[in-house]
């Protein structure tokens, strides 16, 4: 999708995402490795790695040590932050991180069988089942993680240890499904992703014609799953083969239209889709991941970029049922929701893309980890509430307070490596253009082109853009792209403090010319404090506002406000960015917004209206709540 | 409670339940009679009738005619219809429909056991297992409604061919539980109440005995029903022994004091605590008994009377947990909140009670019953929206158009035995004073009052109530006790044209004297439109109101305003009332509410705030929604 691959290419320098960056590589990886490793007191055991260690020995010695622990798919964390820790490596280099990491690798490496075979859980425990559950058993999805890892992992050091390890599983897996023609697809989509990069990396066609051999199968059969089921007699979860949107089987790709089914799967598998209508130009697929695009933004996707609006299958219902309280919104889904987003930029270079991938990035994401590191949300409601939120039997999903780890721990490593990796992103070239989609500051080595390219960003707690240039000789010649984004209504822009204007395509301001060293190019996006209006047909959100500014979409909590309940914006009122706060949740803007507190009677019913008093509501940016113990907190306020 | 039996006392005339009684005689009753004996084309079959054929088969000839069908409690089914039915009777005798009763009482009698058991399910399909699973398998449940059944069909037709049997069956329970000393209660509350009837109408002490002991045990075990499960080692459903509030036995009655668990449930249960409580004077228990009505009334209720606000184990959640739309509120839970407010009222006669039974009652029992009495609502959200309700993996319970017949049928006919016999809701009489509860018309035989009292009522169209007297001599001499509902702010009497004052007691207008046939006692009750408000706890209702009319809840429907979720009501507009419209919704006031419709851009998000423009919005009463085909219905609308 870009000529260049950015990570690798790309210093990180950016007060914003430098925070994270440090948090992924001091924090996160090292706290995820302990959880992976079960040395995390207090928190959910995963038994990831000693699914491995046992996995070895049975091959080894024939005998496993134990019993498997943990869901069907614990391989992929071990992918996933395999991942996630490559692209730290990429960037930050670490001998010991790395000296671990290949112990981790010829531990898994250890567990493979002599035909390529890779899945502990089919290994310890169902030796004889391999490839018979696809629905459920989340073979492929594992084996789509760690050919992920293994990717990234030859990408940032070099080694091609685990590539090898991974390639002989892909080929394991192609001689299964294309030389000995069996039927079957993955239940939750990822491999399709993962064999479209093995190829890109290792060049063999045979990956790319897997890929899309699995993406071309699904739901032209007349209900593979429950076929499958019938024969295989067992059942990880009894999920129900019949309901084929839950696997977005209910129909060929190239017919789908709404965005169904479980959130994170759909995502992954539309990811996909776009991946090989970029590298095949079938125009059908192509019609139908925009059809399933404007499904999902058009639809079924909450402000922050979350999407899933049912704990019910972790999945998307209908158009329009975006409750917030109840809301899935799983971290993953959203990450999921910018790997569909980086794919459809291949297709197009549309800033609708990457709007949304900012969007879900800042709000969706990041608001699934603590800002310590430690902790992680797997649900992301729009409103919380104490006694209800976490307690009632509706909301058990939506936990007021990030707990330390999951039995299912799908999000906390997927947003390491998105993190870790988060400049793939924010930057693509293409020919002579470099596509700024992200405003993430650093230095980007621009490859062919001929010199770097440096940005020094204000976002997300202002919209100052300067663009500096570090040719190899004099000057370097480039079109320079600059998504215009959804937020924004001016975009100042001047070289060298001379005005300038400049043509837009699709949403970019496109700049082109020879820059040299003692160019600076400034762009001044405004951002104005916005209020945001659903549709009409959102009926949660009736006769109510959020507020956003920039790249972030706000909150009211607790810890700023006496009862959130009780908060109405006023209409027309003023609305006040604050100061920036270094000290405040590691650093924010708060916004001040004109309104009221309504006080009711303190009978259930009463015909008295509340009575109501003038305050000033304090807004924080959605991705630090509930870091400041259990409270409350909205982001769609009702306007008065 | 009453000192009379009001029921067989009582000739309604009344134009609002007088149509409901018809509808109960005339196409309730055989209608339901007809889905008991699987004769409604396309409804959901019950085989409740088949299941005691086949049971009284198995009894004569020792093996059954063919396989159990149904729900585990589908005896219970008979017994409420049969209710209803004995209470058509008492009002409206009619040989046909009272040999048919006899019929199916024959019938039911011939499934009883030798040893005086009868449930259909054990006999037929599990006849190892009596008693063996009070957690989940509903025996002490269908008997008690077999029971109630019983002692109404005596009461109305004075045979006690019924009776009898159920004594028999009554006396079975008793040796097995007090004789015997069995451990156990039921996981269903209800054999209590139906035990407390029984001996109220033999007199055997017994009976009342062993209605105490299964309210006393409940929860002072440390797990009665986890032990079962182990012991048993069946389930009907899987339900869960662990989750003890969900059968309200978490704890010893006396200690508990948040209303939890399965609302029909709870409810059953705190209206048997509450007749135990007059019958003994137990301070405690009635103590508790207010507790669990105060924490349903003023923190776990809708505003049309619906409780239960989760699908998940039809129940109570947490406090101000009262979502709109994905409510469950089963109308046989507000039916047992009718029950147990009866009750309170026989422990202290103060009209929040009878408000409480009244809004119940005309909001959301009604609301369950199609206008044409042939269809049902189980759940009564107050919130529809087409697309998503009925549709959407969270809404399939919340069906925007009421369902011919469920597979679990307990609804229809627990309406059908509450409408037969709302007399005995209406009024009470202890010693002098005759209690109007509900202002429901009709002829009062006041008993040894010494005359009739006779109520022409214009409710709920209207507030004018005239009372006139028929003393079986010159003049009758009692104290009426006339309710001041919560929703009259002003209420002018009048004797015989001259206004008079009277005292108030408890929400009761006391009004003593000796009255001729001449008199003419006339209560205006103010009806005014009113706005509700939720206290701002409820998150749901924020910055809306919902507007009732007397008894009556309205609520926006498709079929009367273009897009419901536009709707806005203006702040300190105008509400006016329409005139009887005889031919709308079988003859309904509607309400003109001056608002507004917001009209949303067609993003899904948006910074423009919607385009508003004024526009009369049309109210129905509640009860009549989803009377005219799926469309959109809210009750709570926001304010602007």
């Amino acid at each position: 999708m870009s000529d260049l691959k950015i990570l690798g290419h790309f210093k990180l320098n950016d007060s914003f995402f430098g925070r994270y960056r440090d948090l992924v590589n001091d924090v996160v990886l090292p706290y995820q490795e302990k959880a992976l490793s079960d040395e995390i007191e207090g928190a959910e055991k995963s038994h990831c790695f000693e699914n491995f260690r046992m996995a070895a020995e049975k091959l080894r010695t024939g005998k496993s040590g134990g019993e498997f622990y943990g869901m069907v798919f614990q391989d992929s964390d071990a992918g996933k932050w395999l991942e996630g820790a490559a692209y730290s490596l990429g960037t930050n280099p670490d001998k010991e991180l790395e000296r671990r990491c290949d112990e981790i690798i010829e531990l898994i490496a250890s567990a493979q069988h002599e035909d390529g075979y890779l899945n502990t859980y089919f290994t310890v425990k169902e030796p004889d089942k391999r490839w018979s559950n696809l629905c459920e058993a989340h073979e492929l999805y594992c084996a789509g993680h760690l050919i992920e890892a293994a990717v990234a992992y030859y990408e940032c050091t070099g080694k091609d240890r685990f590539l090898n390890v991974m390639i002989r599983y892909a080929e394991h897996i192609y001689d299964h499904f294309i030389t000995n023609k069996t039927e079957g697809y993955s239940g939750h989509p990822e491999i399709e992703h993962a064999l479209m990069r093995l190829w890109r990396c290792t060049g063999d066609s045979r990956f790319r014609e897997l890929a899309i051999h699995f993406i071309d199968v699904r739901g032209t059969d007349d209900g593979y799953f429950v076929r499958e089921r019938e024969k295989c007699g067992w059942t990880v979860w009894g999920n129900n083969p019949y309901d084929r949107e839950y696997t977005q089987c209910h129909a060929p790709v190239r017919e789908q239209s709404d965005a169904v089914g479980h959130a994170v799967r759909a995502v992954y598998l539309y990811t996909a889709m776009a991946e090989a209508a970029v590298e095949t130009g079938d125009k059908e697929l192509s019609a139908a991941c925009l059809r399933l695009w404007e499904s999902i933004t058009e639809k079924r996707m909450y402000v922050t970029g979350g999407i899933g609006s049912a704990y019910e299958g972790e999945a998307f219902t209908k158009d329009y049922h975006l409750p917030n309280d109840t809301a899935y919104a799983e971290t993953c889904a959203s990450i999921g929701l910018i790997f569909f987003a980086k794919a459809m930029l291949g297709l197009q270079k549309n800033s609708r893309y990457a709007d949304i991938m900012e969007n879900a990035l800042y709000n969706c994401v990041l608001a699934g980890i603590q800002l310590d590191g430690k902790r992680f949300f797997y649900v992301n409601p729009l409103e919380v509430i104490p006694g209800i939120s976490g307690e009632a039997k509706t909301h058990f999903h939506t936990l007021p307070e990030r707990p330390k780890w999951f039995a299912c721990a799908c999000c906390p490593p997927n947003a390491a490596r998105l993190l870790a990796s988060v400049e793939e992103y924010a930057w693509s070239v293409e020919e002579n253009t470099v596509y700024n989609h992200l405003f993430i500051g650093g230095e980007l080595d621009c490859g062919k082109i001929g010199g770097k390219l440096l940005l020094e960003s204000g976002c997300p707690y202002n919209g100052k853009l300067q663009y500096r240039f570090r040719p190899n000789g004099e000057k370097m010649k480039l079109t320079l792209a600059i998504r215009k984004p959804f937020w924004c209504d001016n975009a100042d822009i001047s070289l060298n403090g001379e005005r300038i204007s400049c043509p837009e395509k699709d949403g970019y301001m496109l700049i082109g010319g020879e820059f040299s060293a003692a160019d600076l190019l400034t762009v001044e996006l405004s951002m104005p404090i916005r209020r945001v209006y659903s549709n009409t047909a959102v009926a949660d959100n009736s006769g109510k506002a959020a507020i956003r500014r920039g790249p972030l979409v706000y909150c009211a909590e607790g810890a700023d406000n006496a009862d959130v309940l009780t908060l109405r914006l006023k209409k027309g009122g003023s609305l006040v960015i604050g100061d920036f706060e270094p000290n405040e949740l590691c650093g924010i803007r708060k916004i001040f917004a004109e309104g009221y507190t309504e006080h009711s009677s303190s009978a259930l019913y009463s015909f008295e209206p509340p009575k109501k008093e003038p305050c000033r509501i304090t807004l924080i940016p959605y991705y630090t709540w509930g870091n400041r113990g259990k409270n409350a907190m909205r982001v769609w306020l009702p306007e008065e």
